[in-house]
């Protein structure tokens, strides 16, 4: 009874698609601004139209439906605007981590197949590298990659270019009304994001707008976001599309101040400046701004809300923020999940704890994201859920809309990574009794001692409780007794001093014997170009054998 | 290359529907409050397990996937209850507008099929008139119907059922922890609301879980609608499913105000003591408030937000509610588009304005609702989208996910009003140079007097506009002369006085001359249960000839 004669068609059925979000906005507020760089600013109307003079310059250059345009750009305009006008186009976004090396772009344009590539100058010199390595390694046809040079005046290194046309001049050959039209099938591909896998060739996974909209929309849940919010592009664009809020500021015709480089003098200038509510961040951009001089904060606006994830923030930084009235809400996905994907939910009640104790309860992974489905920690054997105990450890499953299409070119790793109907993030957790998920180790850190179990964000933690320690990392070393021991990397904050015993000390107050590291490395510790700690670099120097496959 | 091997399976995709709204508040916000009913107040926990609960009862009574499932219920917890439960066992919820005669009921219940009847006392008399109607007139097998009484200690009338079972004990016959299942394709039916047609049979329009997922969060979006917002149940759940409010408060953990009867003092009395932040009503109902006794007034929270629709709000109305710092927003919608599809944006910039130039702003019924794809104003004929000049008449078309599957068993009607991929509303408007529309008038509405077209409601805006004047209804009366002229019926203000001259002298200050009405009559106007003034009652007054068909 309820299907006949109830079918879809064009009157009541659409695509969800971010592409509609700024639509709405250039039509509602046309006046409103959309982009704040520097002393440049752009309303949503403005906005909207160079991105559809983008999407119909594409096209005028043979781009095609489902083909890939690449952006290696900072997070100037351009990179907002590539969220917009390459999906119109009916094209594929692939946003490059901008401090990769050479070798790592050259896979992923080859891989990618990209067809045009938006560049910024300060990456010529690299892209020129890369180009010769795709050519020589993967027999990539090079000549016929169009290069558009996007030439960004706040940027004081070398100027010159390598590309066919500048990106002015190239979406002044667009068409400012050109009409653009949602993708027929919401699941279709919106953009490609490589993981920024620590060995290994990256995996390109694939988003679709249907995923990109409601995760836009999850991220206004999740901040009570109001309209017009200021919002500061901390967040390299290329790193989950930013969490999806170049699409959320388009749903909430909010403002994108842009930032080419992330440097605490001129984020807090322009928290001040503009005003800023909203910015996301790793851990250890937070980290900068509770450490940055005193005069430096004088004057922040009230209230500003960010965003962390990566890591579970330590007491001490939400400390600092909390002095600083910046709330920190930490959230937790996967390149797989269009970024944030659970969020470590704050209860009132959690207001009368003691720092330490709010600290402990917001390290957690915590809840499903607003509009993803389900977040949970199952026994990857059996698929059964564990005990909501706090102790049975599993592994995090996420299954929803905000999960990703699949690897690209990769259905053996995409089937994997679905075994039976679940997303396998390859993070051991606990479930508390409250629900909320703890992770305990990424199934490749956990140290096994003497046959017991150590995790090492667990010792991380100890150490980091330590005042004088600025970054820890903690690794099993292969050991003829033992099998494996915690060896803990240490950076300790500038101006402070310890000793390897001081610390070992430290640890014995808080963990027990067998978890209590046994060598303690005082170094620079090694990170991915988005702050990940490359542990495998670490595991290498200990000589560990799972240095290779991890 | 981004469609192989990157198919929908399990992990990737789900259903949307507000159904994972009430699961994921009971899950994240078990103990906060989602229920409030006099002195009865339940948690997000304790009304998801009702909902299951619901759920699995009605399983145990032999419904069935697709099943229709009617409610007759005030907005008492049970009707907020019925929102999820009904669905959850996969049927699809009836809720019949509680002051229909009983021969509309009798066409609904049959024509809807209902299988399983919710049914509060008040009601239990006009219920045994219309199965009697529906049993002689459409032979419909009323002992077939299950009825389930909802003995609501709140009423005060006759406490006699017609039922099997009781509410409570139906409940509990069910399981607290039933699984349900999200259904398989998110465009099943999940509502069905009959149209309050003024004449002829109403039709059943039929919603599917997306659309009542997307209008739920278009809801938040419109209100910037924090996490835990307290909601006053002033609008009738049984229209348009309450606007989808049900579903934005579980998706927000919000509170659940109920209220059995729309009186001004209960209203101000529980805004006062439950601290209400949001509310919706019709304008008879925001009047109410605005001329109620000023000592009722006193302690109200402050920064209320209310959305008013169903018709322009006036001057005057605007005006007394900015005294009680009630933040009006105006919202256009139909029963065919989940209630609110459209709505009248306010910018900065109209506060500086006079209170009655912002009230004509405010009067129109503006621009798309944040998750419709689009609203517009199109030749009927053509399809082609009127000049934005605020004069070019058309009519309001929509399009989007925020639109009905259909009528139910009436696909010629279906096929009508979505002819040429366009859902037709029948209201004509304009389209203001700001992109805003502005209804004209229902087609059936215009009056035509010497070949000119007249709006009746910009007369009306012009008699609403005497400080007398407590509700005006302009129609066409016949006329041998002109072939129509405008006829006004008008009701006082209680204390007031007013002759026809002095209105008449009113309207021609701000009228064309052909436009004053030729005729005034103070009557009390006849509305439909809904509030909506019921024209065809007026036309057949005047002896219109059009007073059949509209």
């Amino acid at each position: 009874m309820y299907s006949h004669g109830l079918e879809k068609n064009q009157a009541n059925f659409s695509s969800l698609s971010p592409l509609s979000f700024i639509e709405r906005s250039a039509q509602v507020y046309p006046h409103k601004e959309a982009i704040v760089y520097g002393e440049l600013r752009r309303t949503w109307s403005q906005t909207y139209q160079r991105c559809k003079q983008l999407a119909s310059a594409l096209l005028s250059y043979g781009i095609a439906q489902g083909d890939t345009v690449a952006a290696m750009l900072p997070n100037i305009p351009a990179m907002v605007e590539a969220h917009f006008g390459v999906p119109m186009s009916g094209a594929v976004l692939n946003a490059i981590n901008t401090r990769l090396e050479p070798e790592t772009i050259a896979y992923i344009l080859q891989h990618g197949e990209a067809k045009l590539l938006l560049l910024d100058h300060e990456y010529v010199a690299v892209m020129k590298k890369a180009l010769v390595i795709a050519r020589d390694k993967y027999h990539y046809d090079s000549d016929k990659l169009i290069i558009v040079d996007v030439a960004d005046e706040a940027y004081m290194g070398n100027k010159e270019g390598m590309g066919r046309i500048e990106y002015e001049s190239f979406l002044s050959l667009g068409d400012t009304e050109y009409h653009w039209s949602l993708p027929e099938d919401e699941w279709s591909a919106i953009c490609l994001n490589y993981t920024s896998g620590t060995t290994g060739n990256p995996k390109g996974v694939v988003y679709h707008h249907r995923g990109a909209a409601l995760n836009a929309l999850s991220n206004i849940l999740e901040w009570d976001m109001p309209k017009h919010p200021i919002y500061l592009w901390t967040l390299p664009l290329f790193h989950c599309n930013g969490w999806c809020f170049a699409w959320t500021l388009a749903a909430r015709a909010g403002v994108n101040v842009c930032l080419r480089r992330v440097e605490a003098t001129e984020i807090l200038r322009l928290m001040k400046r503009e005003q800023v509510t909203h910015y996301c961040a790793a851990p250890i951009v937070h980290s900068m701004l509770v450490n940055a001089d005193q005069s430096l904060k004088e004057g922040l606006p009230k209230n500003i809300k960010a965003m962390v994830a990566g890591a579970a923030p330590p007491a001490a930084m939400i400390e600092g923020m909390e002095k600083m009235h910046i709330d920190l809400t930490h959230v937790y996905g996967l390149t797989e999940t269009y970024g944030p994907a659970a969020v470590c939910v704050k209860h009132d009640d959690w207001q009368t704890l003691s720092i330490s104790e709010r600290a402990r309860l917001n390290a957690r992974q915590g809840v499903r994201y607003h509009l993803q489905e389900c977040i949970t920690v199952l026994d990857p054997l059996t698929l059964k859920e564990v005990p909501h105990d706090g102790e049975s450890m599993g592994e995090i499953m996420f299954r929803g809309n905000i999960t990703m299409k699949g690897y690209l070119k990769n259905p053996q790793s995409t089937q994997e990574s679905f075994a039976g109907g679940w997303f396998h993030t390859g993070d051991l957790a606990v479930i508390n009794p409250d629900g909320y998920i703890k992770i305990k180790d990424r199934s490749k850190d956990i140290i096994i001692s003497g046959g017991e179990n150590i995790s090492s964000i667990e010792i991380e933690d100890v150490l980091y409780r330590h005042p004088a320690v600025l970054a820890a990392a903690v690794v099993a070393k292969p050991d003829q007794k033992w099998g494996e021991v915690p060896c803990a990397f240490i950076e300790i904050k500038p101006g402070l001093e310890i000793t390897p015993e001081e610390l070992i000390a430290h640890c014995k107050e808080h963990l027990a014997g067998f978890k209590v590291p046994k060598v303690i490395v005082f170094d620079v510790i090694p990170k991915t170009s988005t702050g990940k700690i490359q542990k495998f670099e670490l595991r290498k120097r200990v000589g560990s054998t799972q240095a290779l496959d991890s």
